[in-house]
C-alpha cells in the first residue's frame, strides 16, 4: 500500500521516551494510523484492486482465538500493531494483510481520513462499546487531546450532553466547537466534581478518562453517579490508588477500553462521510515526512490536536 | 415483628471495631438479618396477616427516588438499613414497613431462613446481576466466609465451575461440599493465578473479591482473563493501588456490588425453597440474644460461618 | 392541576370508532398528553408548589408490583392510563397523584410541551430501551404519524441513519426535516426492502412499526438485516402471519414497546430544553377545547402530526 | 476424519420428506453431528495430530464476514453445513477445514459425543446466548425431542426452574430425569398457560419453542409473563398468525436461535465432562450405517430421543 498520511499519536511517544519496548525489535518504523492506496497484491488476493482508496486499522487481528471468534477482535490474543509489532507507515510504502483494509468513499478527503484509525475509532468503541452511552447521558471527558475529543463527538454523536475538562482554553475551545455543552478548565476550579454535576444539571452517568493520569482517574471516580461508569481510555503507566470501598457502595463500574473492533470501523467511516463526526477540526498540523521530528516535537509539547505526516 | 432469629454478619463489626459509624446516632439496636412473624399491623396496611412467617430484607428502599425508578432499587439514594439507620434485629421485636416484608412458605425453616436476606441475596445480586454469571464460565471467589460461600453456591447454580480459595481449609473443605471444584489454600500458592488458571482449565472469566482487602483485589485483578470482571463485594476501608494499564490493555470490568434488589428476594427464597442452594451447612452456630457478645467475638476471631441469634 | 394543553392521539380513535373499550365505564373523559401548572394540593403532599409548571405522564404506576420494582414501570401490573382507567385531561383541571408530576422549566412552552408525554416519550422508549439503537445503526422507520415521526427524531439523536416510510408525501417531508437521510412513499415502491437496503447502503439493523398494520410489520419482517431487530411501536388489532422460520434462520428479534418509564420523562424534556429533538414541527394544529370533534375528525382523516386541544 | 459416529437429526427428514432442497446438488451424503479422529492432514494444516479425537460442528464458518467478526459466527453469512452445502457424515470418513476442529479429552465416550454437536450446543445457544435464561427464572419448553431435552438440561444448569411440555409421557419421564420440575402432557390438559404458571408458580419468563408448529408457538406466546421471551428453536415452515398487539402490551420479545457459536462448543464440551449436562441419556438408539434407513424410519415415526449412526 502506498501511504497517503499517518497519524501522529502520543502512543509513539512512549515508544520513544518512556522506555516502552515494541514488539519488533529495532529497527522498527512507527506510524499505526494511515491512509493511502492499494499499490502491489499479494498472489493470492482477491477481491481487492490497486489503486483502491483504503484505510488500516491500527491493529492487525488473527481471526482464530477465542476472543477474535466472540467479538472481542480487538483484544485479540495474538495481535499485531502496525509500528510495534510490524513496521509501521510513517513511509511511503506500508504492508498488510488483504483482509484488514478499510475502504475509503472518494467523497472522504484521503489524506486527514488516516486520522480515522485511531483518533476516531478509538472514540467509537470507546463510547458505545464500552461506554454504553446513551440518549439523555450525562457525559464527563477527561482530557481533549485527539483521543479525548473524538470522545466527546462520539459521546454527542450519541444522544449525549458533553462537560469537556482541559487545563488549556484553546483545547476547550475546540471541544465546545465538536459539542460539548460544559467546557471547564481544570486548573481554574476548585472542586471540579460539583463544578461538573452543577453544570451539567447532575453527576455524569459515564466519565472517560482520555489521559493516563492517576488525579484524573481518580476525579473520573470521584465525578460519576452511583451507578455509573469510568470508562478507561488513557495509557496510564503508574499504580493508581481507588477507593475500593467507593466502588462497592455506589456499585460503580470501572472498565478499560482498547483501540476498536475492526467490524465497527465501517461504521466510524460511514459517521464521518455523514457528517455526523467532523474530521477537519481535528488535523491541527500536517508534516512532510522529513519533518516528522518536529511534528514528534510538537505533539511532546501538546501543540498538536493531531498532526499528520505526508510522505 | 416478632424476631425469630437474626444472622451475625462481619458488617456488624465494622461498627462495633473499626469506628464505622452508623446513621442513626446510638444508642442503635444492631442487627440486619432477620425473620419472624408478623406481630401487629400498622393502621393502613392490608394484605398482611399477623402471624404471617416474612423476612425482612436488610435495607429499606424509598421507591421514589431515580434509582428505584429504574431498577435499583439497591443503591437508592435514600436507604435506611435495619441496624444502622433505623433499629435492628438483635431483638425480639422490629419494626418495618409492611411493603418491605418478603413471605416465607412453611416448608422453610423459619429460624435459619433468616440468613437469606444478606447472606445469599448479596450473592444472588454479586453473582446474577453485578457478574453475569453465564454457564460454562470459570468463576474465581477470594474469600469463604459467608458471603464467600454464598456466592460460591449462586455461581455453581448459574452453570459455572468455581474455584474458592481461603487461608482456612475448614472453610475450603465446605466450599467444595458447596460446589467449588477447585479449592486453594493462598497461603500454600507460590502463585495464585497461575495456580487457579491451571486447576480450572484457564483463567477464571469472573473473579469475586469477598473479603476487603487490598490484596486480595490485586489478586483477582491479575487472575482475571481479559476482557473478564472483577466484582467487588467485600467492604474495604483501605485505597488499593490498582494497575490502570492492565484494565485498559485487557479491557478488565471492575464493578461493585452492594446488597441485592428487594425484587430478587423472591428468587432467593424460591432458589432455597427447591433445594437449589443450600441454607443449613451455611448456619454453623446459635447463640440465644443473651450471649450475642460471645458469637460476637467467635465472628471477630474467624471462627463462624454464619452464626444466628435468636432471642 | 389546570390543563395548559393537551395532544389529540390516535389512541383516543380507537375507544371512539373501533370498540376498544375504556377500563373506566363511561362516562370518561379522554386525553392523556397533557401540560398544565399545579392548582392545588392534596393533604399530605410535599414538595410540589401551586402554580409550578407540570407535565403528566400518560399513564401512572403503582410502584410496589415486580414490573415496577425491576425497572419496568411502564408494563406495571396496575397501571392506571389518564383518559381510559381515570377521567383524562381533554377538560379544564385533571387530578393526578403528586408521585407523578414531571417539571417543565420555564425555558419551555407549556402548551406545546403537552406532547411530550406520549409523542416523545413513546419514541424513546421504543428506541433508546427496545431498539437499543447505537451510532452508526441503518434504522428503518414505517409510518410517519406523530409517534413515528417522533423515533425518526429519536433514533437520529443516537446516531442512527434513519429511512422513513409513509404513504404522504407531506409526512416524509416533514421527516426528512427532521433527519430521516431515506424517504420513501411506499406507494411508489416495487420493493421496499431493496430500495431501504439500496438508499441505506445496507439492511436496516432495526425496524420500527409505527402504525399498527400487518401488512407494515410484514414489511419490517422482511426488510431487518439478519441479526436485527423489529420493534412493535403501533397497535395492530388483527393477527399478523408471520414466518416462523425466518425468524430463526436469521435470527431476528421482534419486541413490543409499550409507553415509557416514568423515569425517562426528565430525560426527553432535557432533549427538548437543549434542542436535541425539536417539538414545533410536531404540533400542526391547535384546537380550542369547545371545537375537540373537528380536531379529533382530523385525526382520523390523518390530517394532522399532532394536534393540541387547549381549553 | 475417520468418523466415530454421527447423531440422526429431524433436519435431515426436512431434506428427505418435506422438499427441503440441501444447497448441494444432489447426490449429498447427508448428516452433521459427527465425532471421530483425525486420519489425514492437508498440506498447511498445523497444530493437529492423526488420532486426535474430535468433533466437528454442524456447520462452518467463513470468519470474515461482518456478522463473524462481530460474535455472530453461527449467522455467518457465508456459512457450510456439514451434509447440506457439503458432504456429511453418515459416511466413514468427512473433509473439514482445521480450523473448525473441536478437542474431545480421553475421559469422553467418543461416539455419543457426536450428539454434542447439535442436540447439545443448539441447546447451549438457545438457552443461553438468546434466551438470557438466569438463576431462578421460570422455563417453560415446549416439545422434548433431542433438541428440547437438551434445552432441559441447558435451563436447568443456568439455575431456571423447568416445566417441560409434550405429548408422549415417555418424553415427559425423561425430561424429568433431566431436571424439569414440571411436566405436562398437552394432550391432557384444558388450559395449557394456567396449568404452567399454576405448577411453576407464576407464568414462565422464558419459552423456548422446539417442535417447529405453529400452535406451539402460539402457546408459547400465551404462556410467557409481560416483559417475557419467547425463543424460536424448531424450525416451522408456515406462516403462524400472532398478535402483535400482544407483543407490544405485554412489551415481549420473540428471537429466534440458530446453531451455536464455535467459541462456545468448549463450554458444552467442558459441561459434558464434569458431568453438568448429561449425554448418556439422551442417546437412545445406535445403527450401524448400513441400518441407517431403520433409523431414520424410527425417527420420523418420533421413536427415538437421539440416535447415532456408527460406520
Amino acid at each position: 500500500m502506498r501511504v497517503a498520511a499517518c497519524g501522529l499519536c502520543h502512543t509513539d511517544l512512549h515508544y520513544l521516551d518512556h522506555g516502552v519496548p515494541t514488539f519488533k525489535t529495532a529497527p522498527v518504523i512507527l506510524g499505526h494510523e494511515c491512509s493511502g492506496t492499494v499499490e502491489e497484491l499479494g498472489p493470492e488476493v482477491v477481491g481487492v484492486n490497486p489503486g483502491q482508496r483504503v484505510l488500516l486499522p491500527a491493529v492487525f487481528t488473527c481471526g482464530q482465538c477465542h476472543q477474535c471468534r466472540r467479538g472481542r477482535e480487538n483484544i485479540c490474543v495474538s495481535m499485531k500493531m502496525l509500528g510495534n509489532h510490524v513496521n509501521g507507515a510513517y513511509a511511503q510504502w506500508v504492508v498488510a494483510p488483504a483482509r484488514e483494509l478499510m475502504n475509503l468513499t472518494d467523497d472522504l478527503p484521503l489524506e486527514e481520513s488516516c486520522i480515522i484509525a485511531d483518533a476516531l475509532t478509538t472514540p467509537y468503541h470507546a463510547v458505545v462499546r464500552r461506554g454504553d452511552v446513551r440518549p439523555g447521558d450525562r457525559v464527563l471527558v477527561l482530557g481533549c487531546g485527539g483521543v479525548g475529543l473524538g470522545v466527546v463527538q462520539m459521546a454527542r454523536a450519541a444522544g449525549a450532553y458533553v462537560a469537556a475538562v482541559d487545563i488549556q482554553d484553546e483545547k476547550l475551545a475546540l471541544a465546545e466547537k465538536l459539542g460539548a455543552v460544559v467546557c471547564l478548565n481544570s486548573l481554574k476550579e476548585d472542586n471540579l466534581s460539583k463544578a461538573v454535576a452543577r453544570q451539567l444539571g447532575g453527576m455524569p452517568q459515564v466519565c472517560f478518562e482520555a489521559i493516563g493520569n492517576p488525579a484524573t482517574l481518580t476525579q473520573a471516580m470521584g465525578a460519576v453517579e452511583a451507578g455509573g461508569r469510568v470508562v478507561v481510555v488513557g495509557y496510564c503507566e503508574h499504580d493508581v490508588p481507588i477507593k475500593a470501598s467507593r466502588i462497592m457502595f455506589r456499585e460503580l463500574e470501572v472498565v478499560g477500553s482498547l483501540g476498536c473492533r475492526p467490524v465497527d470501523y465501517p461504521r466510524v467511516i460511514e459517521m464521518v462521510r455523514r457528517g455526523t463526526i467532523q474530521l477537519a477540526p481535528l488535523v491541527s498540523h500536517r508534516f512532510p515526512l522529513e519533518s516528522i521530528h518536529e511534528g514528534l516535537e510538537m505533539l511532546r509539547q501538546g501543540k498538536l490536536i493531531r498532526g499528520i505526516v505526508v510522505p
